[in-house]
């Protein structure tokens, strides 16, 4: 038997649960469908969750209960403490009845000490965890092209590769437990300072007068190049606040690189200027808005 | 007679001179030599100006020299000091002896208020002045592939666009007086701003000892990429200082940036903070090094 066959016998074979149907969660989950794997989902509301189950998933009460039907499961919810309440809480979370050998996997945002936790806790029942967070937005999940960044036992990752594949195009393994969840924060911090770049050199442009838009082009074409400048300055420009990603989710994401940064001892001066105008920017009202809505806080700043 | 002949024959009319033959200029010059315009060159020290003898330049003595033989001067110097003294030096200066609708293009980086100087002066003699800098490094200048932004007179900008596209490849008209330079500005913030947060995702990534190279990989192909990410962060991580731009150039750009934002009454945090860790880096010892030893800033701060 070749190293396909292989790969499509456990595909068969891979039962999945699913924890979280948000606005990732569920397009992800029905890449999973799509893919044949045998599923059960569970969501916190259940409105959701009857709609898969006419698509064909089977439906769970809790997380604890995916665990006698899963060989992988696969948690995506919001911030640190929904990842330690699905995955390690002792009556409903997936530790209350995992078994033996099943890979658990988040996929959320969330710190490297989570990343112990759970691993620890896993590990004692004979599972494992596998931090996968990943990026893309909405667009990604639903087109299964999410970038995922896994850390975690090596031979889990291999075994749930296909089941990482039918969500996303690019899967990277980052190295040990927690090394997914770091590199997605690295993800945050370079993209959230990279916006305040551009932010900062849209506000030179606009008091100075000059063809701003001539300005993002020119730039563009350089050096100082990025994807946040080729497709959030020209929202900036046009005052387009609508969301790709909302500023209280990079906020988030950066208060846990803020904390990751502070246990291991890292000074990250950019990070805590970010932290600061993107908090500005949700204290002004912007919490809702997409990213590119930083530049109001520059706007205010210079008595706009 | 169609547009494309008139161009022609407005290239072969204008006689251009050129100040400047530094690691950028030189290659620039042979550009236009090549391009077929009639050529003079001047140069503080006069050895490379010989080579260009050779090849069918004329030598000036002084930039006032240029003038009666120009139609169109380029400066390529490196401050704003030099551009001021090249141009407005009673004696030796640009302005000394050019002639009625000459076009001076200066292609240094240097800040709006020389540059309104320079118009002023030049407007007087009945010439016009081009802010113009340029961006792409020695390889574009060598190769015609420059990125050159343009302020000033739209009539003049249309009449040396032959000589521009001579040295360049993307010609960006940005607005009146002043704007090039401001475009450049804004280049320059945005690069340094956008190398800082590639500095700092990968002094959080090395402490947290993932997989780096996987790290860079990852953000490289999502929200978070640019060119600094995919050119400099695989230099940072082989601890490669060999200079495509040098720290104290980015130094002196980001200076003048800074004065320009305080003349706009524009506060900009970020360009403040990579302002201080560049100055960090050269005061580290690390003036001559390419700008992504910055990274040797955050390593100390981290105690390394």
């Amino acid at each position: 038997m070749g190293r396909k066959e292989v790969v499509e016998m456990a595909r068969q074979e891979l039962r999945v649960g699913f924890i979280g149907l948000g606005i990732m969660g569920e397009p992800m989950v029905r890449n999973v469908l799509k893919a044949g794997f045998p599923l059960t989902v569970f969501n916190r509301t259940s409105a959701k969750t009857e709609r898969l189950r006419d698509e064909g998933a089977k439906v769970a009460n809790s997380p604890a209960e995916l665990g006698p039907d899963s060989d992988v499961i696969v948690s995506c919810v919001s911030d640190t403490p929904d990842v330690l309440e699905v995955i390690l809480d002792p009556q409903h979370g997936v530790i209350a009845k995992v078994r033996d050998g099943t890979t658990v996997i988040d996929c959320s945002t969330a710190g490297p000490d989570a990343a112990k936790q759970c691993d620890q806790a896993l590990r004692e029942k004979g599972a494992a965890f596998l931090d996968a967070p990943i990026s893309g937005g909405d667009v990604g999940a639903r087109d299964g092209t999410l970038s995922i960044m896994v850390g975690g036992d090596r031979g889990h990752f291999d075994r749930a590769k296909p089941v990482l594949e039918a969500m996303g195009k690019t899967i990277t393994y980052c190295g040990q437990c927690g090394a997914g969840y770091i590199t997605k924060l690295c993800n945050q911090i370079c993209g959230a300072i990279n916006l305040l770049g551009v932010a900062e050199a849209i506000s030179l442009a606009t008091a100075a007068g000059i063809d701003t838009e001539a300005m993002v082009t020119a730039v563009s074409s350089g050096a100082a190049g990025s994807w946040m400048l080729t497709h959030l300055g020209p929202k900036m420009l046009t005052r387009d606040d609508s969301p790709g990603f909302f500023v209280d989710y990079q906020l988030k994401d950066l208060r846990i690189a803020s904390d990751a940064a502070h246990s291991l001892g890292v000074p990250l001066p950019g990070l805590g200027l970010a932290e600061a105008m993107f908090r500005a920017a949700s204290a002004g009202g912007h919490g809702r808005d997409g990213t590119q809505a930083i530049y109001h806080v520059l706007e205010k700043l210079r008595g706009g």
